[in-house]
């Protein structure tokens, strides 16, 4: 009786996504789900991410969190249109949430859409918002393990960002072995190892997500 | 139709944590529900726990992961009992999830038993499982803006450690702020900085939860 209730959403989910992403083709907005532990970077990526592609593509960004906006406040400082989605409680974005918040997004004004996903690195791997591309930020402080533990969001990911290589010199975190570990559960995805404190790797996962936009 | 579902699993699992309880009282053992985000240093503390522990009180562990045993391997060589629930997909542990494990769980024998939730600052917070305290890890890396985003976990915790402090020199993290931030949120709360690397504020911790064992 439970699981039919999951299965019964979780259909519903992906047709809501369906029309969003039908909508965002429509309009030519190349779309990204960020997603990640608490406090592995997402709002600093999209913040660096920004930076580096003012004057070359419009971006427009939706805040997904339980509650505050203090994410959405931080971006919007940098002159891009943001939407705050606060999910009072639920610990994931889903696509019905999405649509509800994109009559707010200047759809016809921009040209990549990032949406920062509830800092939960389980639920929101289950539901796809209607996005082109899935991102997963995964910090050195989490440790080299993390793959292991949840492997359905490494599953899923077009791209993992392991963040804060800034600390490497005071953790035991083995790059290598868990880029190797990584590509064990999905041979597709590309590994960048960035730090959004130094800058480190940042122009290369922008150039990578530039191509992506090219080739829709 | 959905929050009615929702209420109904609650309710179960609050009966069943009640359950729980009793046996564990029946058996004189005081079960601590530990949380934190992935990555913030749940086995690392159980583990300096134990070890403090060594001859003065007798520990059982059981470990809450979505898939591996890597943890539980870990902690099995300290000489303590631990079991390991995998939770095949689901992003917290519940009442009867933990009731399933407890007949492997030699409460005779132990005084305390540590629980080890899954990875995750927004579920594990609406589901008890029958223990006496709950205790969150925030560890600093991720941020100390932690408690406006994930209030629920902030608000139920009798202790919040705030790991990882060997960190601060490399971090921007405003400890006080960050205490006081939770403390208005959460009057009652114990907080500890600690390191499981340096060991700094470990036997304040320790010294701490034996007395809340004393207490009952």
């Amino acid at each position: 009786m439970e699981i039919k209730v999951v299965k019964d959403i979780l259909g519903a989910n992906e047709q809501i996504a369906q029309k969003n992403r039908q909508l965002f083709d429509s309009h030519h907005v190349f779309v990204v789900n960020v997603m990640s532990s608490p406090g592995a970077g997402k709002t600093s990526l999209i913040l660096e991410t920004i930076k580096r592609l003012k004057g070359k593509t419009r971006v427009g960004v939706v805040e997904g969190d339980i509650s505050s906006s203090l994410d959405a406040e931080a971006i919007g400082k940098e002159g891009v249109p943001v939407v705050q989605i606060n999910t009072g409680g639920e610990c994931h974005l889903d696509a019905n949430m999405t649509s509800s918040a994109l009559p707010s997004v200047p759809l016809k004004d921009i040209e990549l859409l990032l949406i920062e996903n509830v800092g939960n690195l389980v639920c929101p791997a289950e539901f796809t918002l209607g996005e082109n591309i899935r991102v997963l930020i995964s910090s050195t402080p989490e440790g080299d393990d993390k793959p292991f533990k949840y492997p359905l969001m490494f599953h899923q990911a077009d791209a993992v960002l392991i963040n804060k290589v800034d600390l490497l010199p005071y953790l035991k975190f083995d790059v290598d072995a868990f880029s190797k570990t990584i590509r064990g559960i999905n041979q597709k995805v590309k590994v960048f190892p960035i730090s959004c404190t130094t800058g480190e790797g940042i122009d290369q996962w922008v150039s990578w997500l530039f191509d992506q936009m090219k080739k829709g």
